[in-house]
């Protein structure tokens, strides 16, 4: 039994979910789209219909308003975004949503009137897939990002985010007034699929995640020297991928001894010139290192970077380069804590993880006091059709946020109805 | 000092080069293009200027005939071919022509009259660049090609064999008439460029080739899990790449461990879907597998099934595939006698040698008594605009060449004259 109505939350993400460019084929609803319309149009209808006031922002942000007993007071934020990548899934972003809708839904069920308003957000261009970059509404909300940079930055088809957003129905020379002004937000709450494997794992409901992991990536460079496949002996080769092998072959275990939550991937590879026949002269890769804390980070990349260059040598020059690093960003320890104490008293299998992804959360955090609940992604998958999440472990997380902005927002809860 | 002039041979060697669709980028001639119709031209005229009749065959192969005392032989051929890859060398294949051009020149210098007509030839499309495959004149010549596949065939603009050949100006109805008769040759003579770096490593002047490599193609496919890069712990993944490199990290030591020649080389590789911070769960790579001897190569492609099957398990799914398996081809005893005795009485350094790659030798051997001569490849480049050989060294071939024929067409050679 929970508060959430998992029968409205599956409506919810459903509904959402049929303003999709690819139906068949996962769901693709990029930012400022035709579809993007259709489903702010529709989220609009969503918010109204459980009583808030409704206002798209200068960036096509929307925003559903639930006064307040004191209207002065800076609300509570719950929400999330909802546009997609391509071919993904109906949960990454809309989970988030159609949480901050359904609870409004409840204050609205139990006739709750908070201290504080409770505003429900949708945001825009989270993954980046249209634009670039990604988070693009967290960082405009809270002046990381200059709304100038919209002249500048453009989709696969050469279309601004500018021409974009006019084509959207929005000025693009209003855009800077989507800007929040410091101190205007008391909490942001957001909740998200898992998007990993950690909570079915453990048969547990809900994570509450503590901080967002560091993140650095890296590129190595193998040159060697192109050679025939037949007519090049064995002891006579420059062979860059046997090099980038020899790299290869070592780098999980660097975060396997590491330990300490720190994961490593090699996702992207090139082997050129790429004939069956002809011994490679040019390997690239990238390496994805993750951790919860910056020293491990660091520690990561230092010995990364030796076992690349460790592989040099034979005739083949090296090369690391390091083209990204993000320290970790920690949530706010009394949300945490609130969050879980609200999971322990609906009886909930709850968890600490770190959040090995960056999440609108992760830029909030540095604006307002920042909370983050996960749900269970059925298989880990994610950013893929096959993205799940039932909609009674949805609700459970649902209700986690609910409790949690009763308290946060100055409202008293309802008592959970015992077991049928 | 050498029987061949090196000026001549570099006046050929350049000339050719100058029918060359990529200027300044390396030397692009395919087969029945523009440049290849006046590269064909130009041949034929200097040809003619060595006393030779020419021919052109029913599929664009040049023939020069020097007749023989007795005309009712069969002739010594010699060659090779005249196309190229694209953004090739210009001695892959013209060496060869050339060599054969002046192997006739020299017949006239000293007024020399075989017994068997000795027949100097210049090749099509031995690379596939333009129509795949590959060898396709040495095919045609000895019925291993039916040219009712000239239709079926077709470059990448899908401009098919037969409408090149029509274009080119040859009827393809005709093409069939491009095959030899059994017992219609000889000998085959062939001279190429080593590509790749033993002579020059030895110091050695001459390669005589006494087989051609067995060769197998193996194709290996690893499939997993896709995940998020931040979001699956090290211990919760089916990454396909880290399956792929424990099995990458064993192979080349198979080649090294067995000897005899043995070569294996991994040359194309696919890491998919490709994003930086997503787990790979696709990746599939090629292995080429060569030596001279069947029984080697039958036993490094069990070895590297077992290898390959051995990184499976752990989530990942494994397959092996045998995509291309072709024989040691034997060479002529007689005629690699005759051309290491003619190669020692120049002087020269000269070593037995397996040719790792395929040429028209390897073809023709099986239809008349063959014999293939390397000359050294500076930094045994090939297929690229910096391949090289010296035209002193080139001519030093071609002398070894001069002399066999002579044996062969039965003409009594020249004293070479002793050094200035």
């Amino acid at each position: 039994m929970t508060h959430a109505d998992p029968a409205r939350v599956e409506a919810l993400i459903e509904g959402l979910d049929r303003f999709n460019a690819t139906p068949g084929n996962g769901t693709t609803r990029l930012t400022y789209s035709a579809e993007f319309r259709a489903a702010s149009d529709w989220l609009r209808e969503q918010m109204e219909a459980v009583g808030l006031s409704v206002r798209e922002d200068a960036v096509g942000n929307l925003f559903g308003r639930l006064d307040g007993a004191d209207p002065a007071l800076a609300p509570v934020l719950i929400g999330s975004h909802f546009d997609s990548v391509p071919n993904g899934g109906r949960f990454d972003g809309p989970a988030g949503v159609v949480a901050g809708i359904e609870v409004a839904a409840l204050f609205r069920r139990h006739g709750l009137v908070p201290q504080r308003p409770v505003e429900i957000v949708a945001m825009i261009e989270e993954e980046g897939a249209r634009f670039g970059g990604g988070l693009m509404a967290s960082r405009i909300l809270t002046g990381k990002m200059d709304t100038a940079q919209l002249h500048d930055i453009a989709d696969a088809a050469g279309i601004t985010a500018a021409q974009a957003l006019a084509a959207y129905g929005l000025d693009p020379a209003e855009a800077h007034k989507a800007r929040l002004a410091p101190g205007s937000v008391h909490a942001f709450l957001e909740l998200h699929i898992e998007q990993g494997p950690v909570l079915e794992t453990h048969g547990q409901d809900v994570a509450i995640v503590d901080r967002i992991v560091g993140l650095a990536q890296v590129k190595a460079t193998f040159r060697g020297q192109a050679g025939h496949a037949g007519t090049t002996p064995m002891d006579n080769r420059r062979d860059a991928l046997v090099g980038a092998v020899t790299a290869l072959a070592q780098l999980p275990d660097l975060a396997r001894r590491m330990g300490r939550d720190a994961v490593l991937t090699v996702g992207r590879m090139e082997v050129l010139p790429g004939g069956a026949n002809v011994i490679p002269d040019l390997v690239t890769f990238t390496v994805d290192i993750r951790a919860p804390d910056g020293e491990v980070v660091a520690d990561l990349i230092a010995q990364t970077r030796a076992v690349i260059e460790g592989a040099g040598g034979n005739g083949l020059s090296v090369s690391v380069a390091q083209q990204l690093l993000v320290q970790p960003t920690p949530l706010s320890a009394e949300i945490h804590a609130a969050l879980s104490r609200h999971a322990d008293a609906l009886g909930l299998q709850s968890r600490t993880m770190v959040s090995g992804a960056g999440h609108d959360a992760m830029i909030m955090a540095d604006f307002a006091p920042t909370g983050l609940v996960f749900v269970p992604s059925r298989d880990g998958i994610s950013h893929a059709p096959g993205e799940w999440t039932d909609f009674d472990q949805l609700a459970r997380g649902i209700d986690v946020l609910f409790l949690t902005a009763c308290e946060l927002s100055g409202a008293e809860p309802p008592r959970l109805p015992a077991q049928a």
